[in-house]
C-alpha cells in the first residue's frame, strides 16, 4: 500500500516517505518576512506522485489544493501549474524526514522501549555521540554505498562535517578517546537517527533511526553468540518467531581464504567485499565485471563467486579445510548457539558479506522468511577498525537494527500493538467559576502520581463524555458548585458507568479503589 | 571547576564544552585513507586553553601528545608546534557538541525520564521533528539572536536548511499540517536537540537538549497556569524548592501598552521587545540607543525602561489602569495559580520579556534564586505563530526547557542522584569449557526479567569479584564442573556474602527469594 505510486525497483535499505505524495499539495504564504521559495523539481514531484489515497494528482500552490481533477477543466489543464510566489512555507518536513505526530511517537517509544529493555537484559550501557560528526570519521574509500551518500556540506569555518550515516565509527573514536581508563571489555548499546543524502531520491527516506549494540574486548565467538542472542531476545519480545525471520551467518575469512588461494592481495579485500555484497542486487555478470576492475582475476572471481553458494559448514571445510580459521569459529559459534538454545534461528550462508568495509570475521544479517523485506538488522566484527583510527586493534564485534523494516514486518504480521495515551482520569468543572479549584482537583491526583487532562476552558457536559471516550480516560472528576459546597466532587467511573460524591481529601484514597 | 581556563564573561545561554581543552592534544593517523587535515585554528585553540587538570598547555600533533614542558626543553619551543600531516582523526566530537558516554547517558536518561513523567502527569502527548529544518521556518528579521545563529547550509541540491535552533515553528508546522483532522486543544510534549552556529564560538556548546511542553487551542491563561504546574511539578520531583527557585511572570501586552501610548507603531513591536531583552546582558544606555536606532523616541523609550521597573501588579495598575488587558490577565493567572496552590513560586517582574519574537502576552522564566545562573527555562503566549506560517491565528503557549542549567543548578544543590548500572546477576563459568552453559544460564535468567552480565571471557575469580563489585551487582552465579554435573551452580548473594549451591530449575526461584 505505501509503495503503490513509486516504483518498488528503486527502494534499497531505507523505506518510503510514507505520506510525502499526498500531503504535497499544501503550501501557505510565509506572511510576514518569508524567504521560502516554491522550486520547480518539487512541482515535479507532485506531479509525478498520485495521491495514494484518492488517486489524484496534486499541484503545490499557494493558499489551496488543485488537483488535476479540478485544473483539467479548463483548457490550461495541461499547462504548469499556477505561479508560485517567494512567500510561501511548505508543512511538511524537508523531503526524505518524518515528523512524529502522537500516533507515531507512541510506536517509535513502544519500539524503543523494547531496544533498551533487551539491552538492559544484557547488561550493555547506553551510550550516545551527536548526530553531526567530522567527515574525516565517515570517509573510506572501499567503495561503500554509506560513505558514497554522506549528508556531507562544510561548516561555516569550512570544517568538512557530515550528519552521521551510522553510529560504529562514532562508538569507535569515543573507546579510543577514553583510552586506558575504559574497563574492558566494553558493552555499550546507542539508539540514534542516521542520514544520507542522495542527488537522484526517489522517494527513498534520508532519516532513520538505528539501535545498535557492540562489545568491544573479546576476539571469541562468545561476543557474537551474546549479541545474537540479544537480537533472537527482542524478536521474541515482540512476537516474531523464527518462522517468521532467520538470521544468516557467515565469516569474511571464507572470502579470505579463497583471495588468499588465487593470490589477490589484502588490500583489495574491503572493496572485494564491498562489491560480493551485491550479489543479491544485482547481476552475477555486473559483479564480476566490477570484481575484474579491482583488479581480481577471472578464475579469482570465479572461485569466489561459487564460494558464496556454500549453505552448510560441511562444504565450507570440503573446501577450505576442517582447520581453517573461518571454518573453525563459525563451527564454534553454532555450537555456543546450540547449547543457549535459540540454533532454530540461525543459519549459515556463506552469501551473506554485508556493505560495510571494516568487518573483518563474522557476518549476520536477519531476514524475514517470506523474502519480501530487506535485511531486519545486521552486524559482524570489525576487530580493525580501532587502528585505522589511530588506535591499537582491538576486538569488536557488533551490530545495527533499523526502526523500519522491523515495523514493515510487524504490520504484516499484525504485530503492532493497539497504543493509547494513556490518562487515568478528566477533571472538568460544569461551572467556569469552579475552574480554579479544577487545577487544585487535578494537582492532588497528579501528587499522588495520577495521569490528569485537565479541562481548560468552557464546554458542554457532553463534550467532556466525547472527550474522555476519544482519550479511553478511566475516570471522569466533576466540579458542580453544589458538590462543591459540601467539599465534595462526583466521580464517574468510565468503564463500570458509575458515579458517585466524594469528600475532597477521599478523592485519591477512592480512584485507588477503583484502579483495583 | 569548569570554567577554569575561559573568560566567564563569553558565557551566554549555552554552558561550556567540559572536556574541550583536556582532551585537545590527542590526535592520530588515520590509517587507510582519511582525509581530514588539521586546520591553524585549532592549533590555536589548543594553545590557548591550558589543561584543566594539569595545567599544561597542549599541542596537538599527529600520534603523541606533546606538552609545552617538553617542548621548552629545546630552543623551539615558543615557535609553532610541530608540523601536523594531512592523515589526521580528532577522537574528540566536533566543537561544540557532546559524547554520552555511559555516566553522561545515564544522567541525561535521568533527567530526560522526569521530564515525560511530569508530561505524563499532564496528559501530554510526546511527538518529534526533523532535527534539519528548511531555514524558511526559522527566519524572522526581529533581530533575535537565535535567528542570528542559525545553523544553516546549503544542501546538494541547493535548499536552504538548518538545524533546528528551538522546536516550537516545527510544532506550529506540525499542527498546520494536520489542519482540520486535529482535535484541539492540543497539548504536546518533545525532547529534542537544538543547534546553533557563532562563527566566534568562545567555548561555547553548539547543541542542548531542549524539553518543551505547548497547549494550542486555549485562549483563557488557564493554559499559562498549567504549564507553570508542570514546571513547578517538575522542581519539585527533582527535589528543587521554591527556595532555590522562582518563576518571573509579566506580560508582552505590558509594553504593547507603553508603545501604543508613545504611538510606537505595531510593526516595531517584535524588535523592540528584542531589544529590550537584552536589558540584564548590556547596559540601559546601549538598550535605549538600540531603541532609538528601531525609530521609537527618547519618551518612548524612558517610557518603556521604567515600565520595566514594575515588580508589582499594584503598580502596574497605578500605570496602565486596572481595566487593561496586561493587568487583566496578569490578575487572573496570579489568581488561578494562588487556588492551585504554588503561588510561593510566582513573582511579576515587568523587566521579564524573553527573547523571541513571537511571543503575544504572557511571558515567564525561571531562575536560580541565588542568581548565579542563567535562565532555567523560559515561555510564553505566541497566539500569531501559526498565522505569520500561513495558517489561522491560534491561541498558543509553550515553554522550552534545556538539559544544561538545571543539572548546573542540581549539581550545586547536591541533588543529582548516583546513578548506577542497574545490574542483577554475573554469570562467570570456573572453566572454559562450561562458557556455553554460562549462556544458557544468562538467557534462564533474562527470560525471567533479571539484568545479566554474561563474563564472555577466561578470567580469574578475583576479577570476577572486582568486576561484581564495580558494576553493584546483586548475585554472582558461578559454573564449576563439579556443581554442574550434579545440575547445580553456585550463587553468591553480594551483599549478604552468603552463598549456596542451586539446582538451575530453581535457579530463577532462588534469585526471586533473595530478591525479596
Amino acid at each position: 500500500m505505501r509503495l503503490a505510486c513509486v516504483r518498488t525497483s528503486c527502494l534499497a535499505s531505507f523505506p518510503l516517505l510514507p505520506s510525502r505524495a499526498h500531503a504535497f499539495g499544501r503550501t501557505h504564504p510565509f506572511a510576514p518576512h518569508g524567504i521560502g521559495s516554491f522550486k520547480p523539481e518539487r512541482l515535479q514531484l507532485a506531479a509525478l506522485l498520485p495521491c495514494p489515497l484518492s488517486g489524484q494528482r496534486m499541484y503545490a500552490v499557494v493558499g489551496a489544493t488543485v488537483t488535476t481533477s479540478e485544473a483539467s477543466r479548463g483548457p490550461a489543464s495541461a499547462g504548469p501549474p499556477p505561479p508560485i510566489t517567494e512567500e510561501s512555507i511548505d508543512y511538511n518536513p524537508p523531503r526524505g524526514t518524518r515528523d512524529f505526530a502522537p500516533d507515531e511517537m507512541r510506536l517509535r517509544s513502544w519500539l524503543f522501549q523494547r531496544f533498551r529493555e533487551v539491552s538492559r537484559l544484557f547488561a550493555f550501557e547506553e551510550v550516545d555521540f551527536p548526530v553531526l560528526e567530522s567527515e574525516a570519521l565517515f570517509v573510506r574509500k572501499a567503495g561503500e554505498e554509506i560513505t558514497q551518500q554522506l549528508y556531507n556540506f562544510e561548516d561555516k569555518s569550512g570544517r568538512r562535517v557530515s550528519l552521521r550515516p551510522e553510529l560504529t565509527p562514532s562508538l569507535a573514536r569515543l573507546v579510543l578517546q577514553k583510552g586506558k581508563g575504559l574497563p574492558f571489555p566494553v558493552k555499550w548499546f546507542a539508539i540514534g537517527q542516521c542520514w544520507r543524502y542522495e542527488r537522484m531520491t526517489r522517494g527513498r527516506r534520508r532519516e532513520h533511526y538505528q539501535w545498535n549494540m557492540d562489545i568491544l574486548g573479546i576476539s571469541g565467538v562468545e561476543a557474537e553468540a551474546e549479541l545474537l542472542a540479544a537480537i533472537v531476545t527482542f524478536f521474541k519480545k515482540v512476537g516474531i518467531t523464527s518462522e517468521d525471520v532467520g538470521i544468516r551467518v557467515s565469516n569474511r575469512k571464507v572470502l579470505q581464504s579463497v583471495l588468499g588461494r588465487f593470490g589477490v592481495p589484502n588490500e583489495s579485500f574491503a572493496a572485494v567485499c564491498v562489491v560480493v555484497d551485491k550479489i543479491e542486487k544485482i547481476a552475477r555478470d555486473e559483479v564480476e565485471g566490477e570484481l575484474l576492475k579491482l583488479g581480481v582475476s577471472k578464475d579469482a572471481a570465479d572461485g569466489i563467486l561459487s564460494a558464496l553458494s556454500l549453505r552448510t559448514l560441511a562444504e565450507l571445510e570440503a573446501l577450505l579445510g576442517s582447520e581453517n580459521e573461518a571454518a573453525t569459529e563459525l563451527k564454534q559459534l553454532f555450537a555456543l548457539v546450540d547449547v543457549y538454545g535459540f540454533s532454530d534461528w540461525l543459519s549459515f550462508d556463506a552469501s551473506v558479506v554485508r556493505g560495510l568495509a571494516y568487518y573483518t570475521g563474522t557476518v549476520f544479517e536477519g531476514f524475514d522468511k517470506a523474502g519480501k523485506l530487506r535485511a531486519i538488522c545486521g552486524g559482524g566484527r570489525y576487530d580493525r577498525l580501532l587502528s585505522t583510527f589511530g588506535g591499537e586493534d582491538t576486538p569488536a564485534c557488533g551490530f545495527g537494527f533499523g526502526d523500519a523494516v522491523i515495523v514493515e514486518l510487524l504490520k504484516e504480521r499484525q504485530l503492532l500493538p493497539a497504543l493509547q495515551q494513556d490518562v487515568d482520569c478528566i477533571v472538568f468543572s460544569l461551572e467556569d467559576t469552579l475552574r480554579p479549584q479544577a487545577g487544585l482537583v487535578a494537582r492532588t491526583l497528579r501528587d499522588a502520581g495520577y495521569a490528569v487532562e485537565l479541562v481548560l476552558e468552557s464546554k458542554k457536559m457532553k463534550w467532556a463524555f466525547k472527550h474522555a471516550e476519544r482519550l479511553q480516560a478511566k475516570h471522569l472528576v466533576l466540579l458542580g458548585s453544589s458538590e462543591w459546597e459540601r467539599g465534595c466532587v462526583r466521580i464517574k467511573n468510565l468503564i463500570s458507568r458509575e458515579e458517585k460524591d466524594v469528600a475532597i481529601d477521599e478523592l485519591v484514597t477512592e480512584v485507588d479503589m477503583l484502579k483495583e
